[in-house]
């Protein structure tokens, strides 16, 4: 097992597969199920390419779900070895992708097929959701697959995306939900002037300031039991024409909030407004909700993970929402359940990308156990 | 007098002397002063051109000061009439620097030759002081000319510049004094890092907010006679990446001070500083100072212009302190006593600037009559 995946995950590595250019990827992934009696069935939205594989046609359906897309390789001189190049030294294997998520895609293909090679009669179904587009505007990935899917009501009962969730060792940390994410972008309205005549302008800046201390130091919810609290950021703000004398007529203020279940995107865009009423701006604002948040509480396939983490990798993982949002967002949709469970994220979207062959072995041996639990 | 004036302005307009280019202006003035015994010094700075003409050689010196350029025209066909075209239409003779301040050096210069003239054998000296360059850098414009007469003792006693300083009707406003202006350039830094976790980062604009509101809102002083209240506008502000998911790792602040004579740059500087410090920001701060506020109070000069606008215009000025900066500021750090005195400032620095005939015809006899006052 350790083998296939390993020559699986450098064959995809060395596919330069920038978001959303696939490079083909899901093109080798496709051929080797089919070998093996999966159905596969190609949906493209524009650029994107989507694979849904699918072994078995019965309930429950489980589905393995994951990107063949990449982030940038940035600067490749500062690599120790070239980022496409799928390099082995001593136990790492190094190229952009290693982690996110190419090697754990290719611990789930052979774990797929591994599964159904020892199972082929078995209940319900495995299934293969693969996007190559995750990590740019992810418009036409997932998100689209799982509209089509609910719109024939196929909807997955099991999800495990293989997004890098492990921090220190394998396995330490499975993401059970996710937060929501919010953007509000601000647009707060003053009058124009000259510094020299300040009771002609009116500075928005100015007026916006005790708006600003309210809305950075306001104490959303206290989180939960499986969501920390909900956090606001100012990620941009901008004002001013450049010129030193001259008052500026409008603020740019974009924040964004990671939510959890205590609080709805409802909740937060009504607060936000009486915080502007209540210190008398004109405003604009326009917003844009990335995700809302779930959870997948403590049931079949959290259980599953779990035991198959306790028995292969001899650990007990934290289960946690916290950190960025993925693809799991949109699968939460269908209203199953869905957890991530990944290699380490230590070296994701960095120089010098990689993860541990030995892990991804170890993954293969979890992934599959997972699915003998549940089919 | 109304004649002479007249056409020495539209020959002046016609020259599009965008700051520094002179186009000639002072060219045309040097060559009628020198006709009449003027001595003419030429004092170029790089690409600004400065003229210094004397009638006199001995104390006290009485100096007319001004500037030949021009800010652009902008978008000519907003223009009701040609911007370099000098077109007269009742009694409004139209174009880019007919107020400010081609009119009133038309005035000066024919001022101050029919005064000598009148008076071949007048006590002192009569003088002019001509740049090219004070709406744009104003580096090697008067401050460069002030510089090098300072260098060699020759100090100006009792200066008139010509900004149109008029609110309403032609004297209603001279100026005695200007605000100092000062400018902080303010970085405030954080840690950079991922919005979803901002226990890793530092954001920079969440830390700047309760100074913003300390700084923005501490009054300075309550002005005095003759200014008023010192006023601080934030002109730029700007921090983030343009991404919606990175907390900005710095702030940039720029704000200007318009101050009176009852603080200094340095109590402005010491007590933005204990802000910075009592807020517990990591910060640095450039400072730029534009201008010491000056005030001329009422001794000679001032007087002599007060009585020659009661004289004829009928007219009791208000001595005022407001509004922006001139070379005013350089010409008093002479130590001598300063005023601003010119036409209708309402139309200047815009499409469609104009300035009425009558006016500049009245003003170049409140000019004369200020000299025959003094000299």
């Amino acid at each position: 097992m350790k083998n296939d995946i390993l020559s699986l995950a450098q064959n995809l590595i060395r596919r330069p597969s920038i978001s959303p250019d696939d490079q083909g990827c899901q093109q080798v992934i496709a051929e080797r199920l089919e070998k093996l009696g999966f159905s596969i069935e190609w949906l493209p939205f524009n650029d994107t390419l989507n694979l849904w594989a699918k072994h078995g046609t019965t309930a429950p359906i489980f589905a393995f779900a994951g990107h063949t897309d990449v982030v940038p390789a940035g600067d490749e001189n500062q690599w120790t070895y070239p980022p496409f190049s799928a390099e082995i030294v001593g136990d790492m294997l190094y190229g952009r992708g290693a982690a996110d998520m190419k090697g754990s895609l290719a611990a789930m293909v052979v774990a797929a097929e591994e599964f159904v090679k020892a199972n082929p009669n078995h209940q319900g179904t495995v299934a293969l959701l693969i996007t190559s587009d995750e990590e740019a505007a992810a418009k036409d990935g997932t998100v689209r697959v799982v509209e089509t899917l609910m719109a024939r009501g196929e909807n997955i009962d099991y999800c495990l995306v293989g997004e890098p969730s492990s921090s220190q060792t394998l396995g330490d940390m499975v993401k059970n939900g996710r937060r929501g994410s919010l953007t509000g972008n601000l647009y707060i309205q003053g009058i124009q002037g000259h510094v020299a005549y300040p009771h002609l302008a009116e500075n928005p800046v100015h007026k916006a300031v005790p708006f600003l201390q309210e809305l950075t130091t306001y104490q959303w919810d206290k989180g939960n039991e499986f969501f920390p609290p909900t956090s606001l950021q100012i990620a941009n703000i901008q004002a001013g024409t450049g010129s030193n004398n001259v008052i500026p007529g409008e603020l740019f203020v974009q924040f964004n909030l990671r939510y959890c279940t205590e609080v709805t995107d409802d909740i937060i865009k009504n607060k936000v407004a009486e915080m502007l009423a209540k210190h008398g701006l004109k405003y604009c604002i326009e917003w844009n909700l990335s995700g809302k948040p779930f959870l997948t509480k403590l049931n079949k396939l959290v259980q599953a993970v779990v035991e198959a983490l306790e028995k292969i990798v001899n650990i007990s993982p934290q289960l946690d929402t916290g950190g960025g949002t993925s693809d799991a967002r949109f699968i939460a949709l269908m209203g199953g359940e869905v957890v991530e469970l990944g290699p380490l994220n230590r070296t994701i979207h960095k120089v010098d990308e990689c993860v541990s062959v030995t892990d991804l072995a170890i993954l293969g041996k979890v992934y599959k156990s997972i699915l003998e639990k549940l089919l």
